[in-house]
């Protein structure tokens, strides 16, 4: 299928950094995009947000000339989403907020369009309590910024039809992302979760002295973050295990990494901690701003891809939605 | 500095995995290697490996004719070391066996060789206390294989030196490797307390029937991963914190990280964990052998290394040794 004949007409509610990259990546695809945000000056933070991320996508090989022709604001909700073949939400993180822009949404968007909420923390079937037929609110989670990053975690709420999320699947694809669909809804869905569990340990090593923070990025960067890039953690295991891949890896080795797991460190983020952790930051990143450091990452993110594209280490991607 | 005349004699003890890659990547350097094990089919086996990995070797960059011009074998150990410069030890990983070998080679290599061990898992401390001059070992772990993965952790052991420590650092950046010296020895040292940290919370959502192996390890390959290739834990935060940067970071969302630490998974890897873990692998590794998947994962990883060094995402390398 292709994002621009099925899925012609977004809305966009919410243009804070989440929805400014959606939208973009909404019209690089030649989507006509409506955001929808009730702040008075929206319209001028979503189209000097769109102007700061249009090299990147055109980095990316996407069309980026006349990139706003197809763009509008509508404040008024209901409007906005009157002719929605798509409604991605990037409103408030707070249930009550979300539960009343969607019960909204329901009513004005036309029958057939797909509902999705960017939400990194509130459960659809949360939500959808507030709606007449939850069966068709569904989690698209992208990873930020969502116009650069692959993966958008998909995640059913209780309620959600397997209709629901095809859709959601062929939607992102078509723009060209990696979307999973969750089998269960958990929080943090798995993305954040993995990144929390290691940040964990981060916090730990550094807090014990035992490396900086640049020192442990450097670490991170030379050896698993290379290795993840290509391949993930189970695919890693099956190929340090020898002819015998994981499951010798899990029988002569799965003691070992059991017992590993409970050496790790349980910190907490305390004063002292955070003091800690943020002297080194200064020290660590001060020498440039954030938007710079944050445009030169994303260009070499963008140079990898593209090896990786060019490269491609699986045979087939067996694990797409 | 230059690996190829301060350190001009390599004995690499141990011919397995590990002991074969640093052989390749000392040989493609330029050194010349005595490779010291007793197994009597050990010349074959390295011989063989090495040619394995010669192509990664010249994907890399490194001159690989008459590879193994240079190469000899001694399985007396004496023998082996008696005019090296430098010795990686890759022994079993049992500490009276390393504190037997390493008692031999302090008696019988020269005064000036750096003395390492590749150990995962022994603190060189506990080794040193087989040795008259404890302040020579240091551990110099590779993160595997040594031939194609940038970083090497450099971990002291209560007596070693900082002579010795620089020594090993200067070494292994000869050889264009990114080593690290941690602050203190710590079992497990930094990448495998990450790497465990991580596989946990893997093996949980994989137990719980969240996502299976291969979705997540596509949700790692298509985001943290490829954010960690660039940019690593505490930078990544930083870039995502605004212009604030992780110090507003951990003040605003430092709470929600620690709560969310409460909600990862403690998951044992019983019977029925491996059992799951092992049919999974089954399915979605089996339709190629281990050694082509290798293949095609550290092609994959060299093309990506080549375009990270082409946009080098930072300013300098601050973090180095």
């Amino acid at each position: 299928m292709n994002a621009s004949t099925a899925y012609r007409r977004a809305a966009v509610i919410g243009g804070g950094v989440i929805g400014i990259s959606w939208t973009g990546l909404f019209l690089a695809h030649g989507l006509d995009v409506v955001v929808s945000d009730p702040r008075p000056d929206a319209e001028e933070q979503v189209r000097a947000g769109l102007e700061e991320i249009t090299p990147a996508l055109a980095e990316l090989g996407l069309p980026t000339a006349d990139l706003t022709a197809r763009l509008r604001f509508e404040p008024d909700l209901a409007e906005a989403v009157a002719d929605a073949d798509v409604v991605q939400e990037n409103g408030p993180e707070r249930l009550e907020a979300k539960r009343e822009i969607w019960r909204t949404v329901e009513q004005a968007a036309p029958d057939h369009a797909l509902l999705a909420t960017s939400t990194s923390g509130i459960p659809a079937t949360a939500i959808a309590e507030a709606l007449r037929a939850p069966e068709r609110l569904v989690v698209g989670h992208p990873f930020n910024p969502p116009h650069l990053v692959p993966l958008v975690e998909i995640v059913p709420g209780e309620k959600t039809s397997a209709r629901t999320l095809a859709q959601a699947g062929d939607f992102y694809t078509a723009l060209g992302k990696k979307p999973q669909i969750l089998r269960k809804e958990v929080p943090g869905f798995v993305a954040n979760r993995l990144q929390s569990a290691l940040f964990r340990e981060c916090v730990h090593l550094v807090a014990e002295g035992v490396v900086t923070e640049a020192e442990l990025d450097a670490i991170v960067t030379d050896s698993i973050g290379l290795r993840w890039a290509v391949a993930g953690p189970f695919r890693t295991f099956h190929l340090g295990g020898g002819p015998g891949g994981l499951p010798h890896f899990l029988r002569h080795l799965g003691p070992a990494m059991e017992a590993s797991w409970t050496g790790l460190g349980t910190p907490s983020l305390d004063e002292a901690t955070v003091a800690l952790l943020t002297a080194q930051a200064r020290e660590a990143f001060a020498e440039e701003p954030v938007p710079e450091l944050a445009a030169r990452r994303d260009r070499a993110q963008i140079a990898l891809m593209r090896a990786l594209a060019a490269s491609s280490p699986e045979p087939a991607d067996k694990a797409a939605a």
